[in-house]
């Protein structure tokens, strides 16, 4: 949507705010938190001129009242809190005008020991608008702007939490064991919503993808098959019609740019993250790519307010506890301010100590990636530590379409593999990154490679079995394809297909896919299923070999056990000579591809046909 | 060289040693040194067969045999040895069958004190079989193989060290103030020994070249105009025809592979020196990388052999002292054994403390430069300290090309300096490394501009005021071309015009200049000799913008005074509104260029021309 001015966003709130007490936020908390502490944002027409109180004896630590009298933060110690709930009295003078009854819940058990998503997993990202349509009738809802429509690519078309509900059995099934949600917060811009990241509430799932009640079904039907729900947190920005945005609490909620459009007006971030590690870099870029907005519907939140920074915080605690999270992803990461993320992330990890959060670390090289993940010794450097577990391996998500496509030569092909995890030892916690080669944001594999099935055989052999946890995109494993740079996002976030009942072929049927379908769909299948349970693939250790005649073998060992990893990117059929691999083959003597079965004798060269791989257990 | 099979070498010291006292190496050595311990190679057939007694009362503390009995080496603590000499003699039983006058120097005063290159200086480098031939009576020598031919364009040319010597002027007028040659030792294979890089007689300087006295002449010479001597040290191999390799002192002095070409036969070193940083690596691979030899010719010495790895050193500082130098550079560093080298690098700078060594650390990210620079974080995660001062900017190497060539976009053009300069904080000593845009392995930079002068001088502007070391290579200030790629190394590595009495052009002489050489050369003097005193170039710190409309700025800054650089790649004239550098421009009002010296005014736009830079001094 265009921007809107911010001079008007200032004086909008008069019409807006009505309501003596409009929000409570977080609606409800929970006792016997790792923190204690709680703020409670009170939002309502003057607000800060009346007088609060609280029922049952409890007691305001801090009252925090700020520029917009619409506002005031109410900060509470809930050790001290014993009852289960309390009202919030609004009063105009003695006169109370308006109550809350604030919940503190009980927390499931071993809440704070809950665990997580680890490289034992692999993760299933899914555009929900774009992945089935549980529920037509919620398609459009009378309080979100933008309605249902199919025909526009850039449109919603649909897709819902539901829909992610039916097909949890497919899920299983394909092997998965977490799937990662784009946004599903409300986004109630006009336009483009379907992607999430113009979130407008921070509290309450978009009514086109159901309720909040729904989402926490979806994660306990997803915890009853053994599946995990990554949450899709964005701290970097909000849409600009998100509530608090149309009345800022203050005007640095939110950063400004007096050189900007408009008076106060937005400026779009430079986007060069380098800024945040390159201690070269000028203030005014460093302060553009953090501080500029990222599109001109999502100004960019001020991070380093401490309201909200403890905002976002307790948002996310919130959703963890309410929806029984299994790990976080973070967008855009190195666009926020990194001092307050380091804050953000190790509140998180407090309450939850063994939970996982990965940060859309997308930098360019290994040293910059490293300096995202927690106790990094590159970002002691600069002696910063992220806190945050988890980063994404963009190193190997930029080479493997090159590695792939090129010819080989001293510094092209298959070596780019080899380089890629050539800087592992730059990483804290190596087990601990995403490994992928698309996500939402990027051309589909499928498509760079024309449909060739081979590739991506080859491809996902690779990012099941290296070190990390992988990441597959909604669809690619029966085919799907999407040119970014022709036709834009929409094409690389097109519908399922089956996912609507009216399409004319249903994929998630593994009776009714196409044979096309079917064969991507078996080696996903069969590979993810294998890796399930693959210890010496989430946790061993990688000995690698510079590839020859574009070759790329590598070894997953610990004591027990080893996968021989054979990828042949080559046009014609290859035979190894085994005996090159003697440090990693010594205690083994014959091999079992895990997709064919094939059993195969190590006295005896390896033959491997043209553009294919092999996964070979060792035995 | 074709390869001379092993058993050939190991039986052929028969023949060779003919007498009881061939060499003793070092040939000398010093009183006082910081090391007290020095060990004495002697030679000569079965010496080890003899006894030997030292007179004086000089003790020997540790008599050490080898495999081979023409060796022995003798340990000796000079700290307890008072005498200016002494002899060594050899008895057969009690017959003293041969004697060496073994003298111990004194010091030149504060020679453990002597200061080193620094980014104060710039370095110009040297082939020196291709610079001048000073002393055309030289280029053939009857102990050496190769004899002059200057119309192979690998063979030797009769370039020299008073053709060196003859041009101080030259090189002092042009502003260098450091002077590397490739290797002066002598390098006595069949062919291709105008590189120097397969030494033979680690003590003598190559008679082609002149004598060790024209070497430490050379060395006065330049002190005397306030220049610097840099010897190119080659730690990683020797040449197949060096005495020692001929005749072995144990097998293990160099590295052999049982599966190499013929018995005990040479393989070639796979080039991946990656393995050396990369924890996942596999073991056959880094020991192809680190023993591999790196040519035919080259056979790869055994680092991590205590013996090789003391004669290295003392070789080393023998050089240091005997020809007063100013520092070294060691070739395919990353080739050699790390800890080894990182006891010879010590071993070096405990001897001279203010001593500066770069190596060529011809590696692919600024991670693995940074792991192989003295006090790097980096390498300290693998609990790794190489002590070796300096390192080269390959990452800045191999973008140059590429920045100046690309259109402009998101990743390529100007935006590749920036993104060089990015991760500087992953250095320990930033101003230590070599920055350069060419060697004497490379294509050269006028070659790959076709002879485009402008790309001569932004690039040669951006070199000459970036943090670091700047190396320029013989010839490029005159506007030399080279293309490696098309015609080989010799293409690279042609001869200086006017270095030989024959040539038919002379542009040494500043009055027989070419119109063309001498645009050149005027511009880089300018450069230099404006940088010679540049307290802010050497040492300032750096703070640079994101390159906007193909432009890049960045300003060198101290305390007292600031430089700003703007280099414009674009096709088109640009005018810049210099608001956004407020940051780095607050304190002034005006600025000269230091080549135009024309003035400009602060308080106005910038204009700069299409493809040009301006190196301003602001007021």
């Amino acid at each position: 949507m265009k921007k809107l001015p911010l001079f008007f966003i200032f004086f909008v709130y008069i019409l807006n705010a009505q309501k003596t007490l409009d929000r409570v936020e977080p609606p409800f908390w929970w006792h016997n938190m790792h923190n204690p502490e709680l703020q409670i944002l009170l939002y309502g027409k003057d607000i800060a001129t009346k007088n609060i109180e609280l029922s049952d004896g409890v007691k305001i630590e801090k009252l925090t009242k700020v520029e917009n009298p619409n506002y005031v933060f109410l900060t509470l110690n809930t050790a001290e809190i014993k009852s289960a709930d309390f009202n919030i009295n609004v009063l105009d003078g003695k006169k109370n005008i308006a109550t809350y009854n604030y919940e503190l819940k009980n927390r499931k058990p071993n809440s704070a020991e809950r665990k997580s998503y680890t490289s034992s997993d692999v993760i299933y990202l899914i555009m929900p608008d774009r992945f089935a349509n549980g529920n037509p009738s919620n398609d459009s809802q009378p309080d979100l702007i933008e309605k249902a429509n199919r025909n526009l690519p850039s449109g919603r078309h649909g897709g819902d939490l539901q829909g992610v509900i039916d097909h949890l059995d497919y899920l299983k099934n394909l092997g998965v064991t977490a799937v990662w949600l784009t946004p599903v917060n409300q986004d109630n811009e006009k336009q483009t919503t379907y992607h999430g990241y113009a979130q407008t509430d921070l509290y309450k799932i978009d009514g086109r993808y159901g309720t909040n009640e729904d989402y926490k079904k979806l994660s306990a039907d997803l915890k009853s098959k053994n599946m995990k729900l990554i949450q899709d947190v964005v701290t970097n920005h909000w849409g600009i019609s998100d509530w608090l945005i149309q009345d800022l609490p203050s005007k640095d909620w939110i950063h400004h740019f007096a050189d900007g459009e408009g008076k106060d007006g937005f400026k779009r971030s430079n986007y060069r993250t380098s800024t945040q590690t390159d201690t070269n870099a000028s203030e005014i870029d460093k302060k553009l790519a953090l501080d500029g907005w990222f599109d001109n519907s999502m100004p960019d939140l001020n991070q380093s307010n401490p309201l909200v920074l403890n905002y976002l915080t307790q948002n996310a605690i919130w959703w963890i506890e309410y929806a029984d999270l299994d790990g976080l992803r973070v967008d855009t990461y190195p666009y926020n301010d990194k001092e307050a993320m380091a804050k953000w992330a190790k509140s998180i990890t407090d309450e939850y100590p063994n939970f996982n959060i990965v940060g859309e670390t997308w930098v360019y090289t290994p040293a910059t990636i490293s300096f995202w993940q927690k106790d990094s010794k590159v970002a002691a450097i600069e002696n910063y530590n992220s806190n945050l577990p988890s980063v994404m391996d963009f190193t190997l998500f930029s080479a493997m379409p090159a590695a792939f496509k090129e010819k080989e030569s001293w510094d092209q092909g298959m070596i780019k593999l080899y380089n890629s995890f050539a800087n592992d030892f730059l990483f804290p916690d190596v087990n601990n990154m995403l490994v992928f080669f698309e996500n939402h944001d990027t051309m589909r594999w499928n498509e760079i490679f024309d449909g060739d099935i081979r590739y991506y055989k080859m491809g996902l052999s690779l990012i099941m079995t290296v070190r990390g946890i992988p990441e597959i995109y909604y669809g690619s494993e029966i085919g799907m394809r999407g040119n970014k740079d022709k036709l834009g996002d929409a094409d690389i976030r097109r519908d399922f297909p089956g996912g609507w009942k009216s399409d004319s072929q249903n994929a998630f049927n593994l009776k009714t896919q196409t044979p096309t379908q079917k064969e991507y769909y078996d080696y996903t299948s069969k590979l993810l299923n294998w890796r399930k349970n693959k210890n010496v693939i989430h946790t061993g250790k990688t000995k690698h070999y510079v590839p020859e005649n574009n070759v790329y073998v590598y070894f997953r060992y610990n004591e027990k056990e080893s996968v021989m990893v054979v990828i042949n990117n080559d046009e014609k059929d290859q035979t190894l000579k085994l005996n090159r691999f003697a440090e990693s083959l010594q205690n083994y003597s014959h091999a079992k591809d895990v997709i064919s079965e094939q059993h195969f004798d190590l006295n005896k060269d390896l033959k491997i046909p043209a553009k294919s791989s092999l996964i070979l257990e060792l035995k």
